[in-house]
């Protein structure tokens, strides 16, 4: 058998790497010692009661076809809120429901992002927000936070210079993966301004904006575009209501563009199961105390996480603003990827390797404390003698 | 409020149109009195048996990410069906499990497609199939089937003609929705010769492949091809297995493959349900019977309806080959969205447009016998008068 020639694939995706944190995780796989801290995940399973919803509604037979903008009721529910929380006038055609919040990025791609484009971002970043556009063939611009005072920042002044004559869009992921860097109120305003005079359109990927520790939410550009904008903010279940295997989100858009969605929605999974959807509607409308309870218990990881870490010298960790994720420079690392290797061999605790956030990521690792303080804590133990 | 102007959006996006079928549907929405033939799906909801290994899978916890190609019991269960069923020696590692056939039918566009290339397949065809290469930049050509004995058929050489150095790949829908047709072995061998010969990617939607009345079976690439060819089978739980809206599919790929498509995955959707993977576990295990039972009642209705169609003077219906399509043309009938629509108006039979499957469907109406034989019956004596 002759392998099949790569140029027989689409140009852009022969250029597409594997995850490295991945790499590092399939190491593992037969281990039973892990303790994954590796992918952004919580770690427990969903609510019971959102769970029920989801069985209620296959004990009633609903297995059929559903409308490709989502259910009406789910579409009402999430409208309700986000107008309640953020104080917003959204209607049911700004929403549309999607079959995650990586399918709200590929349709908002899909939707804006011609051949040839450029899409500038901050870095380091999820790997899957750049990987979209150049699926779709345009070119991703990077540039790099800062960080100042222990915390990462982004100049905005970088970010604007980065744009051209042949940028389409902004896009930016606050709360952050991998940083936790977290925009102000004041710097979105600004990137909205920028938008708004550049013409460019703006994706945002919000969905870490309740996993916050000071307030009920992150800043959010929900409550600062008005109708025609040029804006498509992206949710998903996955995180604040720890329901991540479901694969559901939603896109929040102009309402000119619903048609629009709704096609490139029937083009690339037509619709999302009745179920799944129910489970949305009760994890909206009953999901507060759960959210409390999370983030409650992610901040007593934190509280754990940062001393410790501030107790090795070869450690500089920056506090994360929001999002689960601690993203540590380590001194004298010269490979994240075999780093994280290494731990893992020999402590059999799971860390992503920077270097999966791109070159700007190199130097550091990612820890997701969404964990029991004290399976944390077990986990610093075993790491001490690696990192010191 | 400026509504957005068009040029915002890609260039391809702009092109969509939306579903005709849809329109007619829209214009029942609020109606109780409808018998709605127009969409292509069982009328039952999925069998319980199934629906409880979700649940159970639900009750266990199983809400967490999954791996990128699907959940290794569901690979193992489907290669152990397509081996058992057509005779074949597929490994694990050439089946990725998809969030739906429509989404297998867009990762595989996402694989092999490059903006300007060409994508030569049959018509009138469901409209997703060249929409999805639209989206991605590619032209697609398109090749009429023609009647002869009352049965669609597809003239090979014409097929093969509209290939040129451009073209990148065969796009083949066999089962065909919305006629019924069906390629046979030979021709399926001449089409597999062809695309060797040609460096040509075969995408082949065999979603249908059930829904066939003479044999447990429609012919299959699968049984055809050979490791390296560059070929990607398209299936799906949808239809037979009455899963319409779960969003569960599987491609078979070449091995050589694997990475890419988990890859794109990745970057589509990430993963699919634990439940849902489940759910298609049972459906393979023990669908058998209800297979069945479905297409037996399928062909007691189709029994019902090609008599009858055959008594009206205006209307000549070919025999579909396989599928749960009736696809007849109806003499007079100047438009066919306006006449799907007064019939939906007059009668409260859903029908489905032939112009929703292209210029080449025009004169065409399509209806779902995917029904209880009592209700079809019911349908069809409402429209006689205006098929008269």
């Amino acid at each position: 058998m002759n392998p099949l020639p790569e140029h027989l694939l689409r140009p852009s995706v022969r250029q597409l790497q594997p995850s490295l944190i991945r790499q590092v995780a399939n190491a593992a796989i037969g281990r039973q010692d892990i303790i994954p801290l590796w992918f952004g995940e919580p770690d427990v399973p969903t609510p019971a009661f959102i769970r029920e919803a989801a069985k209620a509604a296959l004990d009633e037979g609903s297995t059929f076809y559903q409308p490709n903008a989502g259910l009406p009721i789910l579409r009402q529910t999430i409208v309700e809120y986000m107008n309640a929380l953020y104080g917003t006038q959204f209607g049911i055609d700004n929403i549309i429901v999607t079959a995650s919040g990586m399918t709200g990025l590929m349709l908002a791609g899909q939707a804006i992002v011609a051949e040839g484009d450029t899409i500038v971002t901050h870095a380091p970043t999820w790997p899957n927000l750049p990987s979209v556009q150049n699926i779709l063939g345009a070119t991703v611009i990077r540039v790099p936070l800062t960080l100042r005072d222990n915390r990462w920042h982004l100049e905005l002044d970088r970010l604007f210079d980065a744009c051209d004559s042949r940028t389409r869009a902004l896009l930016i992921n606050s709360p952050a993966n991998p940083t936790g860097w977290t925009l102000t109120d004041d710097e979105q305003q600004a990137i909205l301004d920028f938008c708004r005079k550049r013409g460019l359109w703006l994706v945002a990927d919000e969905v870490y904006n309740r996993i916050i520790y000071d307030r009920p939410y992150a800043p959010t550009f929900a409550d600062k575009i008005v109708e025609g904008d040029r804006a498509l903010i992206v949710n998903s279940f996955s995180k604040s209501w720890a329901m991540t295997g479901w694969r559901l989100g939603w896109l929040t858009i102009p309402r000119d563009l619903l048609t629009t969605f709704e096609m490139l929605t029937e083009y690339n999974n037509a619709c999302v199961l009745a179920a799944t959807q129910m489970a949305g509607v009760v994890a909206l409308r009953e999901g507060e105390p759960f959210i409390r309870e999370s983030t409650a218990r992610y901040k007593a990881s934190l509280d754990v996480l940062l001393p410790f870490l501030a107790t090795l010298p070869r450690v500089r960790c920056p506090v994360p603003d929001a999002a689960f994720y601690t993203f540590f420079a380590v001194d004298g690392m010269r490979d994240s990827l075999v780093f994280a290797k290494a731990i893992l061999a020999q402590t059999g605790v799971g860390l992503a390797p920077g270097r999966a956030f791109g070159p700007e990521g190199e130097g550091c690792l990612r820890l997701c404390f969404a964990q029991e303080p004290a399976l944390l804590q077990q986990a610093l133990d075993r790491l001490e003698p690696m990192l010191r």
